[in-house]
């Protein structure tokens, strides 16, 4: 059978999502633990193959297994294995062919920056810390302009390989709480760094570096050039993936 | 001339204050950080000898020096050595003789909880999670009852090795935001283990446990054996010390 299992992580200790060569990663981890518990060799796909450093509330993982034991178990029976900073927040039985890029769905992303004069060592590995003023509202403007299907090659990272640059957000804003800014995102999916770049760009335009209206001129450029740099991971936690009705074209 | 530092660390990757044989110290840090940049071997000392896990946003170190640099430059300087996870919040020369213990003061610890029935991997490190519900009214009634001047035997470890158990507790609360309940406290001077032996306690009496009347009982019995377990050190916060007016007797 197939199994969707839906995972925490605090991304701090982790050289981020996928296996490789260096350091430890977030699959590797959940291959070594579902292998364990299920005493069968397992090895998880990830919808978000989340960069080193990011964190996630709810990413998507998912698996095949010839294991007897319910599906909707296996979630709180592989807590017992993994380390504090992961978490399998559930798990069920999904269709044979089942996988989140073939079904419509959505992603939220945050993106949280601590801006005040000064950062607490508690305070280093859940934000990104920036010291001068931002302007919210400025951010909140800017960040909108992104609603809506648009070509985003401007905001992707130029390692991304993929076929499309098209994609939809559906929602995007910027609030903030006490020195605490959040970018919130969600969209039909990102592009590689998408997120961070676009924070990034947010940044400038906050700071003054940039004005509000060009974010439709980066957007409509087609270049990675024009946008700002890319954002550090540690602001960035992946919310959650839910599917919607029906299936991609 | 002497010198006191304002210290924030997250204690999260530290074996405590103290130097010892096992694991890297605050202590330790400060000092081989300190002989760097001061070109001499500075050996510090700490108003709060915090274990291992605690954090603070304010603790007090002194150390002699033959320096010429200013004595408030030091904090700023010794910053570019110190890891992310250890800031100096500032510095300041003090009298030769100075030191924290021999002058009126008022110490503030934060014991964070939790309580809800789940925790996020990125909620573990500064927070004690507690997931059966608690009465925050409850513990706030018993933790006033600390209020004064009182022998805190029943609140310290068997382990303090101190000539009087008597301390003065200036104020004390426990409030609830969202999911998060803080207990604050600020006295003259706290116990080894204290502030956690009590927060165990007041956890014992918000969920049902004990009554809010035993916290009296308990406080009267100087018997470390009355008192609940001793909180796990991640919730625990040293916020601040201040010098009061006057000196000790």
């Amino acid at each position: 059978m197939r199994v969707k299992l839906i995972v925490a992580y605090d991304g701090t200790n982790y050289n981020g999502w996928q296996v490789q060569p260096n350091g430890i990663t977030i699959e590797e981890v959940l291959n070594r633990e579902l292998s364990k518990l299920l005493k069968e060799d397992i090895s998880v796909r990830g919808a978000s193959r989340t960069d080193a450093g990011v964190h996630s509330l709810g990413n998507i993982a998912w698996f095949d297994t010839d294991t007897k034991m319910p599906a909707e178990k296996i979630a709180f029976a592989l807590n017992q294995f993994l380390p504090d900073d992961i978490t399998a927040q559930g798990s069920a039985r999904v269709a044979d062919d089942w996988n989140p890029h073939t079904v419509e769905s959505k992603k939220t992303y945050e993106y949280r920056i601590l801006n005040r004069t000064f950062r607490l060592p508690t305070e280093r590995l859940y934000s990104h810390f920036y010291h001068y003023p931002l302007d919210v509202e400025k951010m909140d403007v800017a960040a909108k302009v992104l609603v809506g299907t648009h070509d985003f090659t401007s905001f992707a990272s130029i390692h991304s390989d993929v076929k499309s640059f098209t994609r939809t957000i559906y929602e995007a804003g910027v609030t903030k709480e006490n020195d605490l800014i959040t970018f919130r995102i969600t969209g039909n999916g990102f592009l590689y760094n998408m997120v961070r770049i676009i924070t990034g760009t947010l940044i400038e335009i906050g700071g003054g570096l940039r004005e509000v209206s060009e974010m439709r001129e980066i957007l409509d450029a087609k270049d990675r050039g024009r946008a700002g740099t890319t954002a550090p991971p540690e602001g960035l936690t992946m919310i959650s993936w839910e599917e919607t009705e029906g299936e991609n074209d």
